[in-house]
């Protein structure tokens, strides 16, 4: 069964329809199958909405109960995912596909039609929804696109999904055309799953620290003979000189361009490997196997691969995403406790983008990053909901090109800039990880919030703070905002021309990009500072 | 206007009319305005073929004076491209793409139409036409796509044509959707051309041969500032190391993502360039001017870009298409007498690639390559012809991966392998040039056919031996064929497992892939060795 939701105008029923009748489905357009008692849905959801979601949610069990074998598309109307346990039943049931559309856009496609009235709140209503919509196992926006292109493009993904093993369906799935892949959360490696995405031979790169201590397990999970090359733990590795140490060792091994790459690690080890997968031989596949909280949540999802030079981070890569993402909670015991809180970075970051549900996950997940123990109820949730999310803005803007994936530099601008600042020579003993340099550039990100993107930001700032504090990590920007780091976010890739591309959060689940001036950035940062 | 050619079935009724509904065009099948004098179109042409061809050039003439102002999209019959001057006609008067598609889906979407007595000699008629067809500004595969997808891919072909000077518009469109570019080729160097396809700061890559030779006339040319970074001229500037030393001094002098590059300079520089673009930032933008024969009509047309390992060329790289190339003949006169001899290694393989009309072109021009002087008037057609065939093919597989991109390495596995062996310490003083070892290439193919493709190029090695002498290049093959040459065969990018996928020519125009163990083909190419 495959179903589709979304917000109003984004095509849920033609493109439905179009897909049925490509796959000789049945189609159905659940607002038709609904007993309104004869008044129309707008009538009865005017009247008494509660009795209508009563009544969808009726009609939703029945189209589910009632298609028994018969494979059927059903696409709802906007608000059926988003009450009850709408969206629970249909992910048990089938696949399930959100189409997004911009709002000015779905008004444009309203126009002519008949009355939409939720349309007048449209802005609101899709920032309420959107988090739901999220939730689906793939999202793709339809927003300038032709109808065969959406129907392609929930094809591809129906059909990654559908290749998946039953107890792997709960996977987000990366949608983007023939380059469609699921990132899967299992408690143990699924060793079959890899396989099943790898050719007869491959490589598995990984660093020293995670070959001790998940080498043998993994090996043993994929059952296949790997070569294996180690290189050392933590950034420095990003560089081209390991980058091309690790190519020259692949070739003399006998690696050509039918093999693949599997990147057992953090981010260090996602982004290198990708690397040397996107540019050997112009390009073999990769299989991701983050084991860090950051690298399952952001850096194995979505392509970016990149290595290091002396001027900053991440200034040479490629886009090149992987075949597959599998992710094995198990691996995160052994994440040493600086790690784990550093990943909570990336989650804060995740919370600030995708809305107050999200927050409150994160929130009930501090006390773990703070002080570790056995993981609580709430993590794998948490984790899924930020590849949801990571999987949504990737399948909108692959390459970065809309604006949309540059929501993902929330805290990154200054984040990077302080954490090539804190590997220099001077700071080596003060170096940061990623996830802890992201989590200041959040900091940061308020500070400018409030002076460009006006007063509902205003108390964001302490309410991030405290957030970091409780999740055990620093909230000490003040130290970091050093000549030498100001001077880092003028080589940042985001900048364009004289102004840096800044994504400031405005509240939960409220970000935005601004265009800022180098000169302004510094002022900004600065007239806060208690340094 | 809009001209589509092809062969029969490649769907350019269905094609015209789509795209002509799209533009809000007029859209005119030739076929039906023909005077037949009351016969079917096929009545006419089995009992007089000449009179039908003469009616068929008489209503493309009077179609073509008659749309005047009114834009109109004009499907031909397969054969009126490839009789008479219909072609050049087509040419002037407009926008002219020929539509491809394999024999096999010919005969699927054929079944059930009309009968179509041509298709009985399918195969040997598309070999006659396809030559012809590959004239056409642009080439449109349209094998396993959706009419959508081709009429897109059209359009952006058209778009980018018509976004050229009218003096550019003999230029041949490289087909890839949103990454479609045009291959420009003018006297002197097109300055405005190239300015309009660069934002508003780029940086130029050269070596420091071309840039004592053609910087000042290029920049004058651009007429905007350039940041230029120049490397050794020479293969050894394809390393690692210098790509890091250009990125880095890019970066130094401020070049950021919305800048782009400009390749000046032979294969070396394009392909050294062309990977810093493709992965400084993740990608940034590249506009190809070629300086030699090899990198005009091979190297700088479809996007593979390159560095190479001490293990062999171009083993890392990555593909990035430019937005333009834009092609100089004036710079051929500063040809050093070899480099444009090792050309016509390149010339030599389009030749044999594309059928007898090019090889003849090419021996027009042999006595050039050997002698230099004034280039013959030939030379220029040779070019577009080699530009048109490289076009073709990359539009059709961009990334070599359905087989057709992989006819371009005729005469490269065995190449390759020898321009490796030949830069090594032992053979210092016999270095050789790319073209030179794709011209000895090129012999070793012939062998190989020989052996494995049957009787009818039996007398094909000699006839190329001959044909390189007479070019002034050399073919003593043997001498190569040592054990060092063979052993890097097996590191060769086509190598998939134990068996190499190697391009034989059976006959001029007519060249295909062969699988072939390693062992195998060492065995056939030192049976004939009189080494």
């Amino acid at each position: 069964m495959l179903f589709l939701i979304g917000f109003m105008a984004a095509g849920k029923t033609s493109v439905g329809r179009a897909l049925a009748a490509r796959s000789s489905r049945r189609f159905v357009d659940l607002d038709d199958v609904i007993d309104t008692g004869g008044e129309s849905v707008a009538q009865l959801v005017a009247r008494d909405e509660p009795e209508f979601r009563r009544r969808e949610a009726a009609a939703l069990a029945k189209a589910i109960a009632s298609a028994g074998d018969d494979d059927v598309v059903i696409a709802t109307g906007g608000g059926a995912a988003t009450h009850g346990d709408n969206l629970a039943r249909m992910r048990a049931a089938g696949f399930v596909v959100a189409l997004g559309v911009d709002v000015a856009e779905a008004r444009r496609r309203a126009d002519g039609g008949p009355p939409r009235p939720l349309l007048a709140y449209a802005e609101e209503v899709a920032a309420t929804r959107a988090p739901v919509y999220r939730r689906a196992h793939a999202c793709i926006d339809t927003t300038g696109r032709v109808l065969d292109d959406v129907v392609d493009h929930v094809a591809a993904a129906e059909h990654t999904w559908r290749a998946l093993p039953p107890e792997r369906r709960d996977a987000t799935i990366v949608a983007l055309g023939d380059r469609t892949y699921p990132v899967c959360v299992s408690d143990a490696l699924d060793g079959e799953l890899v396989r099943a995405h790898l050719p007869r031979r491959a490589a598995l790169i990984t660093d020293d620290t995670v070959a001790k201590l998940w080498m043998a397990q993994t090996t043993a999970a994929l059952g296949i003979a790997l070569d294996i090359i180690t290189v050392a733990p933590g950034e420095a590795s990003k560089s081209l000189r390991t980058y091309q140490r690790v190519c020259e060792e692949l070739i003399a091994r006998g690696i050509d361009r039918g093999c693949a790459i599997v990147a057992l690690g953090g981010g260090v080890v996602g982004d290198l490997a990708g690397f040397v997968a996107a540019t050997l031989f112009r390009g073999i596949p990769v299989v991701q196997i983050p084991t860090t909280l950051v690298a399952m949540t952001d850096a194995a999802i979505g392509g970016k691969t990149a290595v290091d030079l002396p001027a900053g981070k991440n200034l040479i890569g490629a886009f090149h995403q992987p075949r597959l993402v599998a992710c094995a909670l198990e691996t995160l015991a052994t994440l040493p406790d600086r790690e784990r809180r550093a990943g909570f970075g990336e989650l804060w970051k995740y919370a600030l983008l995708d809305g107050d549900d999200m927050w409150r996950a994160v929130d009930a997940c501090a006390a773990w990053s703070a002080a570790g123990g056995a993981p609580p109820g709430e993590l794998a949730g948490v984790i899924a909901r930020a590849i949801a999310y990571k999987a949504a803005i990737v399948s909108r803007d692959e390459r970065e090109q809309t604006g949309h994936r540059a929501l993902l530099n929330l805290g990154h601008t200054i984040g990077h800039a302080i954490e090539s600042a804190s590997s220099d020579a001077a700071h080596a003993e003060h170096h940061l990880l990623h996830g802890e340099a992201v989590a200041l550039g959040l900091i940061a990100a308020c500070r400018v919030a409030r002076h460009l993107a006006g007063s509902d930001s205003q108390d964001l700032e302490p309410r991030v703070r405290e957030a970091l504090r409780r999740s055990g990590l620093s909230d000490d920007l003040d130290r970091w905002l050093t000549d030498a780091v100001l001077a880092r976010v003028s080589v940042d890739k985001k900048r364009v021309g004289a102004t840096i591309r800044f994504i400031v959060p405005r509240g939960v689940g409220a970000c935005e990009p601004v265009e800022v001036g180098a000169t302004e950035l510094q002022r900004i940062l600065r007239s806060d500072s208690h340094a």
